[in-house]
């Protein structure tokens, strides 16, 4: 991709309205454009980067067999009413009257949609489990919107839903969930770790966020920092091996503000293990039995010829936000560095020609070493522009290709100027930083 | 994909409210759910194909130099006001008041979402053209929404806007466009034909529709029927070839009813060649040069320093109805049987056992056969339930895999029981059935 055809609108400085560093690092290279107050549209590099976040949400969902639906984004207000949260939840609801004066609302989650979906379809135990997934627009109406993409009113958002014949059965799935969660982050080069959290407007007595630590973090949080180091790599998609997962990662203290109690924090961790700092919260799962199917009537046939509600959780994953809480994970805003991890780079590349008036030589080379990576499946960005190198490498730095080549006179014979971007300068062949791409994308 | 595992909810017989033959098929084998009137669930069948639909647009949109970008669902009323359009659109938009009250609405197309985005960034002639396409959820608030998904409330569509300095070089964007569309249209295996057409209320004085002939279409349509025979498959990228192109489909009558004209038509065409039909609009493109960005003031530094207000066109293709068109044009009603194009089928092929009491043999074999195919990147739909073999071969010949292999009895030795849908069964080994449908998706 050429930048001088790309549209990707850069500022100079930094947006005074933007008071945190993902909301600057958007506005400043042209990732988003608000249209209105918490609402944005995703210009072609934001728009990349999500796109790839989104991809990777997906993939993990369909590996633990959850199956991928679309629910529209306008709902009809008489399943709420079913459910009884159409008067509890308040004004955030984007509530809308149809031309024939019909109440409509802009969903904000899709307990209900998904419910009515699910019991009108599936009537005997035997279908069961199911997991339903989509990826779709909501809208909340904060009173406040803020901090860019972070908290805006229409966001891009994962939710799954789980139905189970039993309770057991259902941890068994909300467990599956739990292991897709700690997988899609660490393939987005996240640490977030699952905390006990309350349920909300949700509903249920069993839920965790998945909070990444940041600075700018809303979520206040309160661990053992022994927690960082688990991981859930021998993990595999079995029962005993699931369990062993959840109770691996509740062994240690973990809590959100509403689930603070400070007496039991102090006794269980010792004080050089305490950790109390702020995070991001990229997911919640959270566990409610029939809150739902009871009151909106799903039920399913058991052996043996009783009914009964099927048991439910539900799994959300902000993806829109996640393109925020990367870059506050891994903006350095302070030498105005940003290295978007390679599975979500919108370029894996930057190519910096020094162009020189009436001399298109350091331009045709850069063409050729293009033309060598989309063989091998490696995407460019190359900055064709005529500003000065210094200024290139600025503006690349933003843009956050995470490997950058510059192409001048330092570049001769078969030796590149290549740089992992935070790292050294090295000057090595065309071939060798194939391979070092190429490894590193398929680790991924 | 085991049946049994799947969300696949199937209907014995055809639904009573479906009019038309898509709307009974996609309800009766359960690819839509109804949301409310106009507004629907697309479950994973449906989803599966959609977003095969959007995927190909989406490559299409790419190869002429489109920048994919997404603009949100809900937009301010302020920009409406600005280009005049506030007042015209009528009851059909869908108008709501946020909770500071003010007058959002959720946008029915993005003429005006757009010409912001582009007055805010580019200020000159040398950063044209620009093309800028996204694929987002529409909602129009139909009086009277029918046949499903082919003329629903909130609808999945690619809109794409083109920029650019002159008339002609506005022209040359039209004509990038026409040429994709055949392009798109041509590799979902459907013959959509470009007819002048009237612009309604996105203004302008060229434009054309792109339909495909259908008996249930909406649209009445008058040609010369010789237009079916050509084809865009020499055309490149190129002004002239593109200006060939167009002027070769132009050569015959073909228009919509608002531009029929019954002397010219018969003055024109001779009467063996005169086609008059219906049909479904799947793509429409339209220029309308300084419309929305005078209004709105989207204007560009001219070189020589004097400024012009830039010349946009809008380009538009229904994704979610295209699945619906599909259908149409390629389902057999009376005897119930499906194929879906290679290019968006949901599963390559049909896997039917014959399964009998106390023996597991046929679905180990088919077990076998799925191993293999997958190794060859074919996705097969395994109907592994205990209905007989008849209503299964019913079942697979409604969800539309356009291969079947049936694996009972007669399967003996090597050779399978091996048919494309609607074709003669033929008893092959499986390495042939995988040449053959690799070959097909090779071609595609």
């Amino acid at each position: 991709m050429l930048l001088s055809n790309s549209f990707i609108p850069i500022l100079r400085d930094n947006p005074s309205e933007a008071k945190i560093k993902s909301h600057q690092l958007m506005l400043r290279v042209g990732m988003i454009k608000q249209a209105s107050a918490g609402i944005y549209s995703w210009l072609p590099l934001g728009f990349k980067i999500m796109k790839k976040i989104e991809d990777i949400v997906r993939q993990e969902q369909n590996k633990i067999g959850a199956q991928e639906i679309l629910m529209p984004t306008i709902q009809s207000s008489d399943i709420w009413k079913e459910s009884g949260r159409y008067d509890d939840y308040g004004e955030e609801m984007l509530r809308i009257k149809d031309r024939q004066n019909r109440d409509m609302l802009y969903g904000p989650t899709n307990e209900e949609q998904v419910t009515e979906i699910f019991r009108s379809s599936i009537k005997s135990y035997k279908s069961l489990p199911q997991l339903l997934y989509h990826i779709q627009w909501k809208f909340r109406d904060e009173i406040r919107p803020r901090f860019g993409i972070m908290r805006g009113r229409e966001f891009y958002m994962k939710d799954a839903y789980s139905f189970d014949v039993s309770d057991e059965e259902a941890l068994y799935s909300y467990n599956k969930f739990f292991l897709s969660y700690l997988r899609t982050f660490k393939r987005l080069s996240l640490t977030a770790i699952p905390m006990a959290a309350d349920t909300g407007p949700i509903g249920g007595n069993l839920s965790h966020e998945f909070i990444i630590l940041a600075e700018t973090g809303e979520s206040k949080i309160f661990t053992d920092k022994r927690i960082f180091d688990l991981n859930s790599d021998d993990t595999e998609l079995k029962r005993d091996s699931l369990d062993n997962m959840r109770k691996k990662y509740e062994a240690f203290y973990a809590v959100t503000d509403e689930k603070f109690n400070k007496k039991e924090f102090e006794k269980i961790v010792t004080e050089n293990n305490r950790l109390i700092t702020k995070g991001i919260e990229v997911g919640h799962i959270f566990y409610f039995g029939d809150k739902y199917s009871k009151s909106m009537g799903a039920s399913v046939d058991l052996p043996g010829g009783k009914k009964d509600f099927v048991k439910m959780g539900s799994y959300g994953i902000g993806v829109s936000r996640l393109v925020g809480a990367i870059i506050e994970a891994k903006y350095d805003d302070k030498n105005e560095i940003m290295k978007w991890p390679l599975s979500v780079a919108p370029y894996d590349i930057a190519l910096i020609p020094m162009i020189k008036k009436n001399d298109s030589s350091a331009m045709e080379k850069t063409i050729n070493i293009n033309n060598e990576l989309l063989k091998n499946n490696i995407e460019a960005v190359i900055d064709d522009t005529d500003e000065n190198i210094s200024s290139k490498i600025k503006k690349m730095n933003l843009i956050g290709a995470p490997f950058q080549i510059i192409i001048g006179k330092k570049s001769e014979g078969d030796l590149l100027e290549f740089k992992e971007v935070g790292g050294e300068t090295k000057n090595i062949p065309l071939s060798k930083i194939i391979e070092t791409i190429t490894n590193k994308k398929n680790s991924i």
